[in-house]
């Protein structure tokens, strides 16, 4: 059952790591597991683990064993990935070129239709059967094929007239790669990924931390 | 002052942000934020940042205002960004060409000095002045350059036996952007990097979450 409360960020982030986890212990046939043995796999604390758990509904209890398949589809539905989700790449460089490369999105539902990009060298090139695309095609595209997410990964100096123009054509979300911070407007959701994030978590852990 | 007191990972990723966004701040010549405003910026609650920062020492009465250098200060020491750490690429593929060319790891103390792969097509290609050399010089070229990390984004066939490798090399941390968990023993830090976690932010955002 899930609550109308609203989550806060790191909540979140923790709930995307159980799921990573429970997907795994999930593909080793793992049924069932403890809040003490998820929180010991992800590296949290069991108390942290029943209290986020609290956000849907009536888990919790010390000791208690959790059936994995209905942890994994309690936290997809929290997640919004209980129905698949359309998105495209702006900008196919390096970064974009990765993510069209990377296969761990589509298990989520998360569906990549089309690379779009201003340099015609790159016209045609296609990743794991997606085209590159004239950036010009972008409004059309994202019409007829019910986009719901874009990704910037282009030079942070355009990086946000590409965002204002996916406000424009209507997206729902942006998940930005530029390394500037980008905003959009109220209704429309924004991730500005930061890649330093790991980098200073690995450090505290060499730390000692 | 720091405490000896073991800091949750979910805490660390918010001190993270924190920097990040008191990094921001400073290079707008911000001096001074209270815990509301930099709740707000980064979007979490106030008492959530008083409770995190006392992590280290007395700081986090609430209304209080805090010097923005200080607190960089304070949050870079706990983060281990108080002294400059040599860093290494392993794979000089998409990913790894893309980190080599992300420009705000510097900043944060992180130097890349090299960058390794097995095919000699690349060799010697330079990103931002930094070179791809044979894997083989690997052993040799940590050990005279003191490197402390290594950043992994070979293909996850070849992840662990590249950590492995590291590992036997005495390097301090792995970071790994392969799509497979990658495993080290006691004493050499380790950061799965993954990067659906963001995808599932957002996708809880489009939500409305």
């Amino acid at each position: 059952m899930l609550t109308k409360k609203k989550i806060p960020q790191s909540t979140v982030w923790r709930l995307s790591q159980y799921l990573n986890c429970l997907s795994l212990l999930s593909s080793e046939k793992c049924r069932e597991i403890s809040s003490h043995e998820l929180a010991e796999r992800v590296g949290v604390k069991s108390t942290q683990i029943r209290q986020d758990f609290h956000y849907f509904g009536g888990f919790g209890q010390p000791g208690c064993r959790y059936n994995v398949g209905q942890l994994i589809g309690e936290l997809e539905a929290i997640l919004g990935l209980d129905k698949p989700q359309n998105m495209i790449i702006v900008g196919a460089g390096n970064i974009g070129q990765a993510l069209a490369h990377y296969d761990k999105f589509e298990p989520l539902g998360f569906r990549l239709k089309g690379i779009f990009d201003v340099n015609p060298r790159l016209f045609g090139l296609k990743i794991r059967g997606v085209g590159v695309r004239d950036v010009k095609e972008l409004p059309r595209f994202v019409k007829d094929h019910h986009i719901r997410i874009g990704i910037i990964t282009t030079p942070a100096r355009v990086a946000q007239s590409v965002a204002d123009l996916l406000v424009r054509i209507k997206i729902k979300g942006i998940w930005n790669f530029s390394p500037m911070n980008v905003t959009a407007p109220e209704g429309v959701s924004m991730v500005n990924e930061n890649l330093s994030v790991g980098l200073m978590t690995l450090s505290h852990k060499i730390k000692g931390g």
